[in-house]
């Protein structure tokens, strides 16, 4: 593969290696993670996702557990079998999997689901820590996409990075988490009058929109990184279907620095972040259980939810 | 007063109008707004804004309420402490004053106080709501920076905004609370190579460093707003002492649209946000109230505050 190209298959091994071993720590210790996948109603695009998240479980010796709830379950009932995960000891985190009917509140589902079982990283609290830089755990795209852009080895303080998409689980923490490494941020949207203006001087671009062929080499600074976290099902000229970034591979990877491929640059990562959070979590529940037991009394405001 | 410079303590004075009203409304209702002050140790300059608040809450009809803790105070017995307030009816909102002393973790202390008590914006979970836009309740100074700047009457969808600063509490919520507006936003800090190259070609300047003179009005694209939230004691030619902004007036107002002075800026304006919240975080805890009491059996998940 051109060297241009970033290999997120093969990132991702390396991170699954990593992730095995500390979930080998962890059974050692008592302790063994495993997720839960909630699936409402029945959608052919999501359970192509599951399969690969439990395929990925397994390898890092997570157990992954699959449940799945009739379409017409009413946002009460949700929000009850949520309760009833979290106060589950044998659940370490739990995944909304997506889309949801457009009956379901998701945003209040992600919200039901306790902070210490947020594999996702989508609770309001996890978003919150990761604006006060505390950044082991949070939303798994976007943490992703950023150690993708580590992994080129440039240097991130005062690195001119603009981000193409505003959206609350990968556009804004992709922000947060490079203001937090020193780059200097420009967050982009549809509501932009003029996109390119920000990406000919960037070094670095960020794209996760859904729209193909939205960034093209024209937008592009030379050297600079293109890192592209769009999927779209598009048919080409011959009429086979295929998924696509959101950048113009072609034009794009004539004149980046790196760029990254659809599919295999930050879709694989994503996945082992997500089991990365598994550990995290995992741990952390153990660290809670740890505070709670080790001491006899436990003033209300020291438990580690903050309540 | 010039058009151009925006009066902070008119704008204030409106938002405290609304505020009484909804004060008022609350008492009514059996609902008493109540403001706790936790000051550590004698610190000359909290001193002051606290004064300020209590004169401002008093205005709005709002209890306030004076804490002193010693600087001896241990990071167990500040927790114990705000475990407390938590607990106490009486208690609608917590203001954890700075400086503390340098042996207390301020954001172990922020993120104890209980999310619906969270006056000052500054629990995680707070900061996380707004960036999934829930921004009734947010940290202070940011929310009175961006309201000074909708006072304007500018469209900020597709506005281009650079903020200098990118601390948690300030820069970084600014620039969510406009990416939820449709602004297209870059955050500048101590890390970025040239400032002014991206000041230059914005319609709108906030700057939150606490630099006397860092924005010059050269630096300004002619018509550009400016929001200046820095303070800083200075000492002028004639050897007075006197408070300025991070912004040089002189130059900055020949070339800006529009302007905020220090002090009479988004100093007043982010007190009467204070009192806002107050009065937010009450109606929050009524809501609470209301829902644990009006059914007989309520799932965990369906709390307020996700838990």
């Amino acid at each position: 593969m051109d060297q241009k190209v970033i290999d997120g298959r093969a990132h991702a091994a390396g991170n699954l290696k990593v992730i095995s071993q500390d979930v080998e720590v962890l059974k050692e210790q008592g302790w063994n993670p495993q997720l839960i996948s909630v699936m409402v109603g029945d959608v052919q695009e999501a359970a192509l996702y599951v399969r690969n998240q439990k395929r990925i479980a397994e390898q890092a010796g997570i157990a992954f557990r699959e449940k799945r709830l009739p379409e017409s379950i009413t946002e009460a009932e949700m929000q009850a079998a949520i309760a009833g995960l979290n106060a589950d000891p044998s659940v370490s985190g739990i995944i909304l999997q997506r889309p949801m009917p457009a009956h379901l509140n998701v945003k209040a589902l992600q919200k039901a689901v306790h902070p210490l079982k947020d594999v996702e990283g989508m609770h309001p609290e996890s978003i919150g820590n990761i604006v006060y830089k505390e950044m082991e755990l949070g939303p798994c795209t976007a943490m992703a996409a950023v150690e993708i852009l580590k992994s080129t080895g440039l240097k991130l303080e005062g690195l001119e990075v603009v981000v193409i998409g505003h959206s609350e689980i990968v556009g804004k923490p992709i922000a947060f988490l490079l203001l937090a490494e020193g780059a200097t941020v420009t967050v982009c949207h549809h509501m932009t009058h003029n996109v390119a203006v920000h990406t000919r001087r960037a070094d670095v671009v960020f794209v996760a929109v859904g729209k193909a062929g939205l960034v093209t080499g024209d937008m592009l600074k030379p050297g600079a990184a293109v890192i592209d976290i769009g999927i779209n099902q598009v048919v080409d000229a011959q009429g086979n279907s295929k998924v696509v970034g959101d950048a113009d591979f072609e034009s794009c990877s004539q004149v980046a620095g790196w760029i990254t491929p659809v599919p295999g640059g930050v879709g694989p990562v994503t996945v082992s972040v997500l089991m990365r959070n598994a550990v995290t979590a995992t741990q952390r529940q153990k660290a809670h259980y740890e505070s709670e037991y080790s001491h006899r009394f436990v003033p209300a405001g020291m438990s580690p939810v903050g309540l």
